[in-house]
């Protein structure tokens, strides 16, 4: 299987190599808009060739993954236009990149079969890339009505190559399920940082700061652009999340003068984390 | 050096290991609330000898090391008024501590030197002390005007045994700093976890939380009482806190309509914790 991955990143990088290791496939070519990235790609041996397009490195591809930033979704598809090669995507949302596949693709959907890998880290490019990347974890494929059977086994069958957990659900549910607990922890992480660095005394703050501020902070050292797309995409669920979230918040500055009630919620949440953490 | 722990969890436990690690004690007397909880301190060589309450355990001590929920520090202190040991302590806040000091040592308060050990982790009890805790960690001493170089210079010398970092800070900027970087971040995992746990999907939106979502909420499995009584006493902070975050999370929403400026955000926040992560 000749494989095209569009955008050599963390995604993109560990999907080549994880297909690699699991010998699925025979030739890796990359575009991407960084030089210095693909060098980096070619040198770890992530992809064999580099090509100077999208519509050329999908020319001969038997699959394309797609793993850009999300924003340059519409202008890759339109590139894919012409392709005969299956699409599968590493977007971490699903109705835009679905919606921009719709529009570039036209009658040429059938071939594109939506994926996300949950899996990411706070690094990013091809030099983070890891053939374990995918290893036990989660790969949501959101399923479109014109995707053949075969085409969606095709894609399961490269991403279970990779080791990854596979389950299917509406693009809709997906967003939704992701707003809550992954897109708005960023942005809580992302806002919380911002908060404190942006203080008089912040490097006395974060100079007593140890290591719950490390890892409660940790996911807002992830790419600030992918993020910029993740939440002009899913803004909508977006912003329900945050506004449940600050009604929560409400709740617990009442709950300050009730500190039996506070420690009841406390008690709460330690139980259904700790039996989150047992059962995963 | 004759040392007396009252209440032999984490914190109480860990400064006694690490205290007979550097050889520093001879002897270490423990009192607790939980049997069982003293039982494992004496199995796993914590503690020598399990004292009825904290005045007889007190006695003979040249240090006592006051280290269970700060609820319970004006009890504690009162039963310690007679003695004639240095006292030093692992509480979270400094300012109701160092009140409730006052009211029950009266004349005697020139023997308590507060600190706070800024090691934590979400594991509690003996079972979880290590020798190892402290080691490079921070801890705040808030000393008192009463308290003569001497004393200070000796409870410092305990810490620095245990391998920890040390520094002085007045109480009200100790609490205002743990707030911003300790007690908010805290506050908002358990919200967070509260939040999701309490949704009709929640098994489903557990299911795809992933290793972002883990770290963020590792603090959300902390002890809840300890963390009703931090929040009880240093509520003041805590809500000024919740304010700046709120009003930050406003300026999130705002941006979602505005992807340059999220993404600037975004990339301010990646700075601030990248410099910070390699500056400690």
């Amino acid at each position: 299987m000749k494989l095209a991955v569009i955008g050599v990143g963390l995604i993109g990088g560990s999907f080549a190599l994880a297909l690699k290791k699991a010998k699925a496939v025979s030739h890796v070519a990359g575009v991407g808009r960084s030089k210095q990235n693909l060098q980096v790609a070619r040198e770890r041996g992530i992809i064999d060739s580099i090509a100077p397009d999208a519509a050329m490195a999908a020319k001969d591809a038997d699959l394309v993954l797609v793993a850009t930033p999300v924003a340059q979704f519409p202008s890759v598809f339109a590139a894919l236009k012409d392709s005969k090669a299956l699409i599968t995507d590493g977007g971490s949302t699903k109705r835009d990149v679905i919606a921009a596949a719709r529009k570039a693709l036209g009658s040429g959907i059938a071939r594109f079969v939506p994926a996300h890998p949950i899996a990411g880290a706070e690094k990013s490019g091809a030099a983070a890339a890891s053939a374990e990347l995918f290893q036990n974890r989660r790969v949501v494929l959101t399923p479109l009505e014109e995707n053949s059977p075969q085409a969606i086994a095709k894609v399961e069958r490269a991403w279970a190559a990779c080791g990854a957990r596979l389950s299917r659900m509406p693009a809709d549910e997906h967003d939704a399920v992701l707003a809550a607990v992954s897109h708005l922890p960023h942005l809580l992480a992302f806002a919380l940082v911002h908060e404190v660095a942006g203080r008089k005394n912040s490097e006395q703050l974060f100079s007593f700061a140890a290591g719950g501020f490390r890892d409660f902070t940790r996911i807002a050292s992830s790419h600030p652009e992918m993020w910029r797309d993740i939440c002009a995409a899913n803004k909508d669920q977006l912003l329900l999340e945050l506004n449940k979230f600050t009604g929560k918040l409400e709740e617990v500055k009442r709950l300050l003068d009730d500190p039996a009630g506070l420690e009841k919620l406390f008690a709460e949440a330690r139980e259904a984390r700790d039996r989150w953490i047992r059962s995963s």
